[in-house]
């Protein structure tokens, strides 16, 4: 509510003009003075109806699926320190919001997760915790090169901080990544896996030298929308590295397949098992095949060796999950059709990709040693859903399907009768419906005295409501009521006439007849979509 | 994640620094040079732990109570167009966080959730709805005069917006209001119910000048942290009344019981009934009584003639709820002990109170006429929960009691084996979690491939699991379990040997015993402290 307590310390004229805002039969002969658009800021905009419900579906989905696994959340506030944020997003700094100076701490909008996370283990010196946070983050990003992207968008992390057996955590982020895309009905889609180490090795046996490998490795990252040949230009043209490394590099690459094929392929090449970080990254892939096969989940995975995704932050396994929408063009020609998508998915994470992360063992100790702590090291792994993409995945999908209800109320109260007498059972309606509330049982009512049974059934079917609580003129005064379902299909069904006390029974037995099985609505909802 | 895709266009420099920062070890010689607190903003914090296991079940609560009453909730921006915020809050004003311009619109921090709620009915042309919305808002209170007041806050506000029969959506937001403290476990409040009506006719029958209606209604106002003959004195000396006028109010707004006693006491005062804006008030009760008498609330209500609540705001009935620890001071010396209350508890609905509404008729139509449409009325009632307050009531609550737990997971996970060739069955332990997964069973084990019993119990008894899972390394080879309850009073308990099979209908069985009646988590959370 506004809070107007000390509207009277307000000089005179400003209180005229308030008040003849707020009320205009008040102040005669005082006008309106100001003006302005109604709409929300560009980049941001409202959220409410089913859009609503299916993004709290998606979100109450994701959260029990965390809670399966042990996670915790946490909330962060929506600025940080200025000092917090800035240096950690490169180029992209320009993106962030600011706070205006208005005499205090120079703070900024979150630009994403992950930093607010590092800075929350460091400053509690937590030496582990499996945290989720579904939270919004803020981005300027500029209009001209981001047509529809929002400057304000949700994200969904799930990462676990600690010193653990080697790939233990890593494998459980992978089989929460299934599990909470299959929870929302998305079954098509693979997580291609790579390893930072892997590709160093690679890039060391093709020749590149150390202080190249970061370009490198960003011109490898494209080929996820481009195809080889075009970034195969890019790395001897642009990045000045021979034919030769350029198609050694190609050799490696252009590797995918499923997490035995590929590890058999590169265990048996001597050039990587005699390279020690390539060599170090396929220890590890050894070990995490264990734990992906124990967890049922290597049919989803492809060991993709051209995933490079910003090398610099991740010092592990890297990982990015697509659906088959977002399969790289094959050539040149499919790319030019392709490339009016901005390579700046940056509220997405990256171009058809939903979901996305990796092992980040330095971040923690970075932001310890930056404040002038002793710098422990904190090793992170971590998935984050783009559940901007998600929720426009499943939007479409419903917009096939089942009428998604933006309320949830199953009981709707009428109450029919006539003549001089008649009152239209408002308070008598009321008292029913608050039995139904007592017992948790969702219900709601015309907020009229006398309502004709057209209109209460048409507020009915508007609600979605599947059952009908309908006092009769006479049968409520000989204690009874009657319970109908509601729908096309019961059109000619007269429910059944039931004694007043039997009410809650009686509904609760018909709800458990309607959602069998006890399935909750998120997931009906979700799956039945 | 961070996003350093494009870390490959940043000057070498930044690179390196970043880098170094990330990847210590990599980058030889070069020193992190940014240092920086490892702390939120003021008036922030982080939350984590119980207190968001608390925080969660409170709004976890009061949505279900909500949405069983058909509301639907929407999703605001963070931030609004600076003009939407501005001139809404009188001298508040100052308090509002603006965003810094960097070249595009100019835009503020929401103050409230009710200026956001008016711009988006005005905004979408919207006849009626019930809406909920539970988020953050930020106000830059000085701290110099808000020791330990927060910047950013949740509210929590229920509004239903559009035209029906005079007082049932107010009677309903009552019902709420009720359903909402009492399910959070919290009896002990009283809803002081007023009406903008009667005051205005109070005030008139005293002999107050119309251009003086606000100005004494402040100090009316006052009288839930001051005794009378303090506001009496700011209303003769400070306000320019004469002792008639002020006795005259005086006589009035010390009345207050419950909506019976006071509207007869009223009705059979002729001053009263023959002014016009006192009897439209007196009508209104008259109608509201039938439906809280139908609702059942009636003995939560108390019809306080002193609450006044920033009047110009509202246009029907308004209340406060208080809990017994803000009852006024009796007198002048108790006025005193209390005066170190802040009475700028802009982030609580008035000091002491736990929730606050009431009816505001224009707000709406304000919106569209001063954005050039056509301004149509869509009254509006509604209820504004002080969650923060509720928040920390709750937490003493439980510091007394119950420990909460952090985690939601119910089966621990273990493997006990000795040997030489004992692997620690970390797979198999990975396996079964998957099993219980999927059957939408939380659980963990412990992240080490050998990990000895010792240590699996106090992990198990940190998490607080109620269940063990045993994987003993015969029994395991052999297709068995064993299955038992944790906790000190089963420490003799070996619990149960069974098929692996018969797992997931074992672990079920145990836990409908554990948690017998079906409450859900939150119920049991919020009732049994």
């Amino acid at each position: 509510m506004l809070n107007l307590r000390r509207i009277s310390q307000v000089p005179k004229k400003s209180i005229r003009i308030i008040s003849a805002m707020a009320n205009p039969q008040q102040e005669k002969g005082s006008k309106s003075k100001l003006q302005f658009a109604l709409k929300t800021p560009k980049g941001t905009k409202d959220w409410a109806d089913k859009d609503m419900v299916i993004r709290e579906a998606i979100f109450t989905q994701l959260s029990s699926i965390f809670k399966r696994h042990g996670g915790v959340t946490i909330d962060t506030p929506v600025f940080e320190l200025r000092e917090i944020l800035a240096g950690k997003y490169g180029e992209d700094s320009k993106l962030i919001y600011n706070l205006e100076d208005q005499g205090g701490e120079l703070c900024s909008l979150r630009y994403d997760l992950t930093v607010p996370f590092a800075r929350f283990v460091a400053m509690n010196n937590i030496q582990n915790i499996k945290r989720y946070h579904i939270a919004k983050v803020y981005r300027r990003d500029q209009p001209a090169m981001t047509k529809g992207r929002m400057r304000e968008f949700y994200q969904c992390d799930f990462d676990i901080a600690g010193n653990y057996d080697s790939m233990v955590p890593d494998a459980e982020a992978l089989s929460i990544t299934v599990e909470g895309l299959t929870s929302l009905g998305i079954k098509d889609f693979k997580i291609k896996i790579n390893h930072r180490k892997i590709l160093d090795g690679i890039f060391q046996i093709a020749g590149v030298r150390d202080e190249d490998v970061r370009k490198i490795s960003s011109a490898v990252d494209k080929l996820d929308k481009s195809p080889w040949e075009v970034v195969k230009e890019e790395i001897t043209v642009e990045k000045g590295q021979s034919v030769e490394t350029a198609d050694k590099i190609g050799e490696f690459v252009k590797l995918n397949g499923s997490l035995k094929e590929i590890f058999d392929v590169l265990s048996q090449d001597s050039a990587i098992t005699s390279n020690e970080k390539a060599k170090q990254g396929l220890d590890d892939m050894a070990t995490l095949m264990k734990y992906t096969k124990a967890f049922g989940i290597d049919q989803y995975i492809s060991f993709d060796l051209s995933l490079a995704r910003g090398l610099d932050y991740y010092t592990g396994i890297i990982y990015e999950v697509v659906t088959s929408a977002s399969a790289p063009p094959k050539n040149a020609q499919e790319l030019k059709k392709k490339s009016k998508n901005s390579d700046d998915a940056s509220e997405y994470v990256g171009v058809g990709s939903i979901a996305a992360g990796g092992r980040y063992d330095n971040l923690v100790s970075m932001f310890s040693e930056a404040s002038g702590k002793k710098g422990v090291s904190i090793p992170c792994v971590g998935i984050s859903f783009g559940v901007e993409r998600i929720f426009s995945l499943i939007k479409q999908r419903t917009e096939l399907s089942t009428a998604i209800r933006p309320t949830a109320t199953q009981v709707f109260v009428m109450a029919f009768g006539g003549g001089k007498d008649w009152t239209g059972y408002l308070p008598e309606r009321m008292l029913v419906a608050k039995q139904l509330w007592n017992a948790g049982i969702e219900a709601e009512y015309v907020y009229k005295a006398k309502a004709n049974p057209r209109k209460q059934f048409e507020a009915a079917e508007k609600s979605g409501c599947p059952i009908a609580v309908i006092l009769g003129k006479e049968e409520y005064l000989d204690n009874k009521l009657r319970v109908k379902r509601l729908g096309p299909e019961f059109a000619s069904d007269d429910g059944e006439l039931i004694e007043a006390e039997e009410l809650i029974p009686k509904v609760q037995q018909k709800l458990s007849e309607i959602y069998q099985g006890g399935v909750d609505e998120v997931t009906r909802l979700l799956q039945n979509i």
